[in-house]
């Protein structure tokens, strides 16, 4: 079991209560990140579910819990012959802190019937770059978990050189090996520095709703993160995320509407 | 009072039910159109919310209900100093058939920060076409509720030349007089044929997942809906629909994830 499978493990108390504990070591700032705890959130889902694959998940981002124990809630809206619809609540102390609609099903090996092209074409991985190390009192532990290759100009931001558009793209995998699977994915569309910082934006941009769309399970190797914004208006911007696995082929899709730093 | 509000109408019972009878007017091929329904529920939750706009509806389509007397159900998951989040479900005859999280919220009048352009340019209205008035024993009354004028290449596959590719593309407005409100865009988001039609595809094809938020009050006058998909694969597709306003600006953003048609 990888550092990342043990940090997400969702033990089940019954059939509508799973226990989980929140890992401190996925920290962004302060907060966990929201797709470290999507994937918390979906182990005790598809664990219930007689379906594989958290196919679609919508989230909503109540509050921002601590670390320590917390727990999954499950409501099962529908089991259908291929799908099953379930609401699942993570809760803190009597609290809900994350809301999500979950569709699982299970998906085939087949092939795509048709596929569009990453909008933007990444450099190979060796021309990308990472970012330095954070300063530790910075709390951004969820670095130390992933290894982020960065299309440079999609962090020009960082030595005072934004794009002017809202963007954030990178190569991206495990620290410690691990084949990305859908709960990796999880975290994965919620991993990169919100696009808004390409666009001049700065500080905390907290994610209000992100629903992200499984498409395929991932070939093992790095994943490509490709994402933009469309609009950035009256304090909202929304932050589009493609993930490309190593065949080239498109494995997930997100969208995620958050509120500008007022940092 | 116009047709379309008169339809979508919600009447509070108490805090957390309100009544709705489901209009059989917004019906595609059978089933009531999936936009119509979410513009109802979406009735319910702004007003019970201290907040003016529906700005984020994550929406999962459990059954698909019949017309006539339905209710919706809320439950205030979060009320905060700028927003609040609500989970609103539909139900029918004790059964639950459309299950969604709204975050609402009161948007200013702002100007955009930063706003891309449209992925494609849509010849003016003149030259854009209407499809034939449906037979009536097709049971397509959605059709008469609203005045469609398609970009020609993207309902190519109705006289058998589809694009090859997935997109949907139209002028919108409401038949009656009516200008459009978040309610009216709840409706456009879902209005169009499937993009699939375009990439080969037929039959009834079910939403699962349809998340979309609203961007900016629209302007009077035609909207322009630019609907195209990434991925068609193992039976699954993905439809994200631009919506845009008379005065050029991006007013909706939307996503939905569904099923292939068997048909």
């Amino acid at each position: 079991m990888t550092k990342f499978d043990e940090a997400t493990q969702a033990i089940r108390v019954d059939e509508t209560t799973y226990d989980v504990c929140l890992d401190p070591g996925y920290a962004i700032g302060g907060p966990l990140n929201g797709g470290y705890l999507m994937a918390v959130i979906l182990r005790a889902v598809v664990d219930a579910s007689p379906y594989e694959h958290p196919v679609t998940t919508a989230a909503q981002f109540l509050r921002s819990p601590g670390p320590g124990p917390a727990r999954v809630r499950l409501e099962q809206l529908k089991t259908g012959k291929t799908a099953a619809m379930t609401r699942a609540t993570l809760i803190q102390d009597d609290t809900a802190y994350i809301e999500t609609l979950v569709t699982t099903a299970t998906l085939g090996g087949g092939a795509s019937e048709w596929t569009g092209e990453p909008a933007v074409v990444m450099p190979p991985v060796e021309e990308c770059l990472g970012l330095p190390d954070p300063k530790p009192e910075s709390n951004m532990t969820l670095n130390a978990q992933m290894e982020v290759r960065f299309d440079p100009p999609s962090i020009g931001w960082f030595t005072g050189a934004p794009t002017g558009r809202p963007e954030s793209r990178a190569y991206f995998r495990m620290s410690e090996p691990q084949d990305p699977d859908p709960f990796v994915l999880a975290l994965a569309v919620d991993a990169l520095p919100p696009v808004a910082f390409s666009a001049g934006a700065r500080g905390w941009a907290p994610t209000v709703e992100l629903t992200w769309h499984l498409r395929a399970l991932p070939a093992p190797g790095w994943l490509k993160i490709v994402g933009h914004g469309r609009l950035i208006r009256d304090g909202w911007f929304d932050e589009d995320v493609e993930v490309w696995d190593a065949g080239g082929n498109l494995v997930a899709q997100s969208r995620q509407l958050a509120r500008l730093g007022r940092g």
